[in-house]
């Protein structure tokens, strides 16, 4: 049995999403952010203090990109073998990882959680995404999924972020409707049964709560936000 | 003959140190990062528009963590093959990508790019770097390398931006100091040849010129820099 410690936020979900699509048990353990990632039990787990981490047996795994490619290693699914195939999942991956992840969170800091204290701060990172979103868009042409014809851990990584962009207010700062590709792609992934499942794991906090928690966890670094 | 495209940037050194470790032939494509990257042609090698970039044959591959991962997986260098170890590696990898790169990146931005302009973001990043600096420490306590006891494409990962943190200007403003185990991990890296020789690939462009170019290439994104 997997041990899953997580919050229903995009990298959370992912885990979610992709051990409902492997059909792994797993036993989900709901955090608050608004400080139970703090406590001495859980940095014994992850020293990073964040969500997702899994417990299997001896193997503990943090980062949500790290925890995909452990179930897929694991089991063989959602991550090709042929050294071309698995290099283009895990450059997808990375991508998402590397650009997406944090370019949104800080437009999510800087735009909700500063509440646009600095506009030209919030701008840069409102183009940044949006000049993501365009080359996810591109790199979608002629491809069913991110990395090519199978669908993948890189889909599930990148899934709960383009559902925030299209879904959270926030979002509302971007140019979502221009692309029709990866509207396209966000539509056949959001159908998915597994997925759907997944996205209900664990149960959400109240909206509010999960703001309060956000803003305390992240905006706290600068301590400008009293 | 695997072709590079590359500048020496931090996710650019990973690549030639990792081709060093490994002992693979290469050709070194040097970009200027003031255009080079917005070419049709590099454009057509990378929709991203950021270097590194490798072409090995058929396979052409982005992102500096998923070439790191390829060149382990082709060669069966400096990645495990235990699932476990192998885990333990891509997960701090994953924080590489996901955690100091992206985050030192802003801290350059803010603190650099635009001169200090807003004082309380500067701060957030400054934080949020010595935080991931102690968390950092903390995992090289009882290890000599960011898996284990095995040099890995982890260490490649993180050593050019640590080494950003000890040299470039802007790590004054860092609690470089006071981590041990990471300044153990950071001198011991540093002293291996193959280390030595990537560092030297490609020849950086001078000072100043490499400055306008991260300049009008991360800073445009907000159009704020005249």
């Amino acid at each position: 049995m997997i041990e899953l410690y997580t919050d229903a936020t995009p990298n959370g979900l992912k885990v979610s999403i992709a051990l409902e699509e492997i059909g792994l048990e797993y036993n989900t353990h709901r955090l608050y952010l608004g400080g139970d990632q703090m406590t001495d039990e859980f940095t014994r787990l992850n020293q990073n203090q964040k969500i997702p981490v899994i417990k299997d047996g001896d193997i503990t795994v943090t980062e949500s990109g790290a925890i995909l490619y452990y179930l897929a290693e694991k089991t063989g699914k959602l991550l090709p073998k042929d050294i071309a195939e698995r290099t283009k999942t895990i450059e997808m991956l990375m991508l998402q990882m590397s650009g997406l992840g944090p370019y949104f969170g800080q437009l999510l800091v800087f735009a909700a959680a500063w509440d646009n204290k600095f506009p030209a701060v919030t701008e840069r990172y409102q183009k940044e995404v949006n000049r993501l979103l365009g080359v996810m868009n591109t790199l979608l042409a002629g491809n069913d999924y991110f990395a090519g014809n199978h669908y993948s851990i890189a889909d599930i990584a990148f899934f709960p972020w383009v559902r925030m962009c299209y879904e959270h207010p926030i979002g509302a700062l971007l140019e979502t409707d221009k692309h029709s590709n990866l509207i396209r792609w966000y539509e056949t992934v959001a159908k998915r049964e597994a997925v759907q499942r997944g996205l209900l794991v664990p149960e959400p906090h109240p909206p509010e709560e999960q703001f309060k928690a956000f803003v305390g966890a992240v905006v706290g670094l600068g301590d400008v936000h009293s």
